[in-house]
């Protein structure tokens, strides 16, 4: 069921340029390390803007790249022309989230025509080893013909 | 079974110093508008730095802010001493955020010793109007004698 | 945004039809008790037969009721020809559910062409008394010329 | 941090008699086919009585089986004499659920010491191969000393 052949050729320019635009994305200083059809990741650092009361990621920070990189994930096999938005997600924290490195990994598991649901799973890397600190599971909308693209 | 009495007569005073903490707040731009027991609400203006490719306020900022509302309203009916994280939240987008303010209303709709469970609805306020634009479910956990603290 | 006039002036029919054909339904006992134009009422009375191990309604047979209330609470504002699908929904339980009967209700908090999102309510009725028991949030689907009815 | 060692060596003996007093699993014909410490997987037979109105299996029978998947995995490693109660799930459907069999697979992602979180797959099989047709997310408490047992 799940779709790993890229309709677009151009997709992994298509996801880059509209996370460019992803100003959000900046400010809490993610990149995209991964661009692979129905898969993406983006990678960010722990800084203390960026924590809840505790010292740790906040809950937020880790649902805004594990929904990015859900979102390009899904786009990566969207028909060119086509917008993505996320319709909802629901995350789990597991750990708190703290370390040298943050990557939220983006997964498409089915990719329908209106619809695609991915998972997205967000590890904390600290002197070589990961920890998975978050899970996601989002439902991505493909939107045609509103004036929004990506 | 909703908990409407704090039983901590210093909770609103508990809740902001949290709030202060959380650098990620002051990264958005929220503030604190309202803390009742049950009932805690943020706002946030749109902010060029905080959106997605369209132009609107990412996914993740409209998690972040209903995130720390429920989870202060949380925090407010809570013992003295305890603290509280987020064990998970699932959020609807209904439509694009934008506009000149954005609320974040926690609402606790069921608080018991170790979980707490609450709605999150998050408002774009526009010339008077306000619309839905998000809504949450939230669930939290009472943390005890784990060396965290509010 | 909520849009509560039925667009198929016989919604009510319609639903009570489709309701009909979900053979499940009718396994755990449940019926129709409300149906207008964006709230739809279930109820069933808890059986030894839909228990989990502690003697409580089982949490699928509470998401069960919820997940039908919430789609036909979709599908009262549906154009005439259109069946409605289930994306996906979240339910937490609140406390353990028994009593001489269940309610479920569904309502429409956002309808869109393609989706439509739903909070449903699970109340345990005894003696008199209503506790809510469970709460969901529900994203279902317009499905046009695909082959469905409702 | 997953924890794949039972605590209690007694934990497929405990699983399969909580299973049995969980009337609504043989109400849906549900039957366990493994129990191993922190994966459980439950089988159904798709029948007349389990449908929705397009006749394929409804989505709180996918939920169902998946929810006491998830929980009887998260109670394969608690200690001897704590109870498991679903404190929420989220579930997305993929497929039309219809087949031979229908297998709900419960694997715990992270145990800890009073929360646990799974993730439930429910595959469909027909002539031989198998479709994924929905998956869960489950968070799961230990519950002790409220006088419940498993």
């Amino acid at each position: 069921m799940t779709q790993l052949e890229a309709q677009d050729p151009e997709y992994a320019a298509r996801v880059r340029a509209s996370f460019e635009k992803q100003r959000f994305m900046a400010t809490i200083g993610a990149q995209l390390t991964r661009v692979e059809p129905g898969a993406v990741d983006l990678e960010l650092k722990p800084r203390e803007d960026l924590v809840q009361q505790h010292g740790f990621l906040h809950a937020g920070v880790l649902a805004s790249a594990a929904d990015s990189a859900c979102g390009y994930a899904a786009l990566s096999l969207m028909p060119t022309g086509a917008a993505v938005l996320s319709i909802e997600f629901k995350i789990n924290m597991l750990a708190p989230a703290s370390g040298e490195r943050i990557v939220a990994q983006g997964r498409v598991i089915r990719a329908g025509r209106n619809v695609t649901v991915c998972h997205g799973d967000v590890f904390a890397h600290t002197n070589g080893t990961q920890k998975l600190v978050a899970t996601m599971v989002a439902t991505m909308m493909t939107v045609r013909d509103r004036g929004l693209s990506d």
